[in-house]
């Protein structure tokens, strides 16, 4: 095996081509995101003065991702259920002398929960994006063919005319939602921070040693109490009201998010897979898929790839909406089953959005064939005012 | 058979104690419903000169339930799929002279899916009322049990100290949270309107009888623009920006607060349920369920419900998020597959609001039992601080 | 309200048209399965000596839905969580003096386990006849167009030629997949028996009343072991070999084979919605729907309603394969969430399988269109070859 | 970036500690059975004189992992959708002057298909010797503690005496089950081989160049129709009656033997998280976990572990009966989404399996708790005798 030849355990998406975000969700970048929260935690003790300066310092120099060996780590994680208990381990001794200051107080749960926020942080940005050049091209193509005829169908059969820039303004309004929602779900992920059991007890100064503006046990408690915003600062996340260990509002929502998010955008899929059918060919992808077995096929690839993946995110948001319902302090079982699912939700959406992208950005629409096939009397009467409301509608204002 | 025997198709929940709005959600509110939104219809178009005005009140007369056989309606159903084309057929014979205005313009879509988020929009009050019960008990079990000491548990075992003030405000933080979510989907539910194929083209007068205020073809359109929110506002439903016969929005926002729901009354639910274990018994169910062959027993009835509630909801969400990603003006299966998941999911959701409500109301805590069990050291820190920030929380301010 | 009129918790399928075996699956159904479950235990522990004779023709006499008010039992089933505290209640009333011999022994779950399998093994005997019909009809189909060609279609584009045979064929093959998993499936149910916590303890005759053949413990053990196998008999259900209510392997195995079922006739069905359309032609349905807004439309209703009812089964299977990993002697949610979603679940299978019987039966198939529409070269090859296979496979032999 | 550095994409699993087969399930080894599939076809057709004898040697030399670049690979999968495209032009030019008879009138998905069922059999083979360990571990535990008194607890109150032995006996009971099940499923994965469409027209010996035994079209389709038979001989598969590209029950019966055994062994992972609670300690893991915030805890990890999974497995198993409903000979999308679902869930049923073999080899009982915390009256009865029906049931002959 060369240095090239990948660690046996990788999956890299060969299996699933409707992935994206590979890199912002892999598992160096949650290493990172675990590392980018020990550190964060460290630093905001520091400027409360719960641990020194140089501590923040040395774990924050200490925490790249590239000083850990992750095959290692993923082995060491089996035994405890977790990868934080290995990497607070690996962490402490790469920050030497200040070792004893790293994850001062807080639990496995803290680090996971933070990387996880972190992950769908930085991921989302770019999901966001492509839906921004979703929304745009699908404005276009609305405008451009506001009176362009062609047949609706409704079960199947040809129903009456309609105009293409309505159904384009339709699958617009569909992408905005999806925008709103998720930019909603990402501008509220918060930092985790709770300690042993959420209680916040181990990030209060001890008593023999109050730190420079305790004097007491109330400020004591005062002192834990800034600590999460101070944490979630650091990391650029909303601070919490509450440790949210067993308050499983933010994954719930970014899950809702997800599957609203992969739906939206698996509507114009459906769409463009009826109508690039060889017997009605009104659309056609630009940049069309071959076939191993046959070479001359056009095939609707993005189409595909994003129904591919709006099947397979209800059911993982599914699990994660199924453990809001945990017991205790931290469950045995309920949060463990959200990690996975929640990053492959994650990749799945970021695939479609870029998919979906590259979809809208080289449709070829041909109004010839949709003039052709129509084989219904009527007029789309007031379908071209349609979407003229469509394109004067402030999203901002009054999201829909 | 006599009359009181029910017919053989019933359900009325025999299988389903954890279901709560039967009457509101049962096939005689749907067809009230449905029979609400035709008659709606008709008032809607009389008031913009589409239709007779006496055609509006003949159509609002006979708009009665229980002047239709339900039975028949259910049987006539199956051959063309959907409910609504015997129903016209019924409710234009019930109309008599003014039959010919029903359902003018209308398509079946227009009147399931405006009879689901009426059918919604009626269950969910006494849902949200019922939220407010539970927010309510568990502010006060926050604010009673501030300092009562408990343990907290991870993974099955004793953590650290905390108080079951903290886990109350926990549960209470997951109750609002559900309610600012649902009452957001009920505020936003809208009416369905868009004819055939959802251009409103069918809605437009006639251009050789122009009503009153139409003198072109633009009015015709005009009008026809209007008459959407004019059907709305009749039935006191959001009006939508455009026809959504394929844009599922709403439909997926319910499932998602829907799912949100019941995993948020899963948590204290499962927290009852560790905790009113016989070796724990730190809580009890005031009133507990006994058993067929155990009379003497104490069952966590309630809890029970609501867990089995919480369990059953995210798979149906799914389904809902799932028919998002549908072909066409309107899709062979997957709006259809929309209607009963929905139902049920409201009756699941009421179901364990109400059951909640009841739990909170009566739990007996055993602050005696919480001590005696309290097996690890140390004190609860800033746990009854973090009641204080629940208590004076603002949720509507701030919504977590 | 006359008496014609229902009861306003009634769900008689207003919103499922693709639901099947309504009245084998309702709640007097059920109510009759329960009775018949506790008349069939009097009996057997009659014929073992364990109650007098006439106990059990006092209860097999009292045990008629009829007799009971449903709509009481519903209400009352809520405070204790289940059906079967109530019924005892109102059973041991109507059997008057042999009131006593009610329910001797055995818990609510016996009850509610045993006529689930009773429901689902009524249910699935019309739905496997329907399964016959639709392999017969696909088998005919299969024939009569081995060598019709048509454009075997990839990713919607035509790829290369194949016959209608070929796709009946494995049509053919899927339905009679379907059909060796349910019928092997239903061959299996078992009966419920093993009282409060599935250790037979309650069904030992007492040592002071020792039956005839009965002279120590080791004999009060061994009438008690034979008891399931004798109940099991007079209720034509299979004998399980361990009271079964934590080990839920019978439901589990029903989840999947209806699972199987709704996906399998959901293929021909997808296969028709398309082969249907307006500008392909290839197929439509003998008896096509109507639309409330276009009578003039040909919709292919049945092959829609197989696809709504195979989007729904998969997520409630996954309720019951969930509801494996249950704790203790009886799960306090698990258990009470598999009652409904199996019912459901049998209802949207025995919808499929008379839907795709009857679409089956009345499909048209249009040769001319197939031939016009292929629009790649080649030809079928080995198709009508495959076609033999499938027609000369014996599928009991060698089920595939 | 060292040559240790793993690819920016890689999961290898950081956030599923309760994964198992990592390496049976990587990329690596499905790109080692997508090739595997390659050379097998490629010696199946000299076989029967279809290609050189020359090339089948030259393709199976070619056909080695770790002589092509996976990243490269999955990066050039995301154009057509699939990595077999990008694969087969790879192969060729590594086959050198036999490339043109690499893939030779097969198509993506009898590869990807074929692939996904070596890796499934490769996977499965440890899983059912992790299963027999599980198996005959409880079966000693039944046996030991056949008489050991422990509480039942139904709806998680003490109800009545059982013995340790029959839960023992129960999760045996549940194990064995699952090996059945996931060994007839296994033993019945069959290859993949029709073609563009399913016809295997493009396996028949061109006409103008018979192969020696061929002598005229029905010839030519004989040698087609022989060779599945003699791929899936190559390759230790079962041979398909039909291609199966959208018969898809293989891939339905695997995911329901997967939800199946995820569940069963999801049972004595819920009764080792109660029994093992700090105030009930009648059950221990013997290598108790830690926690990266209180190292003196003993988590049931691997009892967490298992929940975990059974919680993922069964939304997963939806999916893929989800895709058994595919329009077309290769639907766009239903295909495209069984891919990562089906390898998730081999990995979380692997895991489960390696961890519930470990939680039996160490579990430790505690018969004097279970003792001591009996607080309800009454004899076990039968329980023992159950154990030994259990014991002396022969699984092979009379599966439950």
């Amino acid at each position: 095996m060369t240095s090239a030849d990948p660690e046996p355990r990788s999956d890299l998406g060969l299996l699933s081509p409707m992935r994206g975000a590979a890199e912002a969700t892999g598992d160096v970048a949650v290493l990172q995101a675990m590392l980018d929260a020990e550190a964060a935690l460290t630093r905001a003790q520091a400027a409360l003065g719960l641990v020194p300066a140089e501590a923040a310092e040395a774990v924050s120099a200490a925490a790249r991702a590239g000083a850990f060996s992750l095959p290692d780590l993923v082995a060491r994680a089996r035994s405890g259920g977790n990868p934080v208990i290995p990497l607070v381990r690996d962490l402490r001794e790469a920050a030497g002398p200040y070792g004893e200051h790293v994850h001062l107080g807080a639990t496995s749960q803290d680090i996971v929960d933070t990387a996880l926020m972190l992950v769908a942080h930085r991921t989302l940005g770019p999901v966001l994006a492509d839906l921004d050049r979703v929304i745009g091209g699908l404005t276009e193509l609305a405008a451009r063919h506001r009176d362009t005829p062609m047949a609706a169908r409704t079960l199947t059969q040809q129903a009456v005319p309609t105009t293409f820039g309505l159904k384009a303004a339709g699958w617009r309004e569909l992408a905005a939602a999806a925008r709103t929602r998720l930019a909603a779900a990402r501008a509220t992920l918060p930092a985790q921070l709770g300690g042993a059991a959420g209680t916040l007890a181990a990030f209060q100064p001890p008593t023999n040693t109050p730190p420079p503006a305790a004097s007491g046990p109330g400020e004591a408690v005062a002192v834990a109490l800034r600590l999460p915003g101070r944490f979630a600062a650091e990391l650029g996340l909303a601070e919490p009201l509450l440790p949210w260990h067993v308050l499983r509002t933010p994954i719930a929502d970014l899950a809702g998010a997800l599957a609203f998010t992969a739906g939206a955008l698996g509507k114009p899929a459906a769409d463009v897979l009826v109508l690039s059918r060889t017997e009605i060919g009104e659309l056609s992808e630009g940049v069309g898929g071959g076939s191993s077995s046959m070479p001359h096929k056009h095939n609707p690839v993005r189409a595909t790839m994003i129904t591919a993946a709006a099947r397979q995110v209800p059911p993982l948001a599914a699990v994660l909406y199924g453990s809001l319902a945990a017991e205790d302090e931290r469950p045995s079982g309920a949060w463990h089953a959200e990690w996975q699912p929640l990053r492959e939700a994650l990749r799945l959406v970021a695939g479609a959005a870029r998919d979906a992208a590259e979809l809208v950005a080289d449709l070829r629409v041909h109004p010839d064939r949709m003039r052709a096939n129509l084989a219904v009397p009527g007029d789309p009467g007031p379908a071209p005012a349609l979407v003229d409301l469509v394109l004067n509608h402030d999203q901002d204002k009054a999201p829909h």
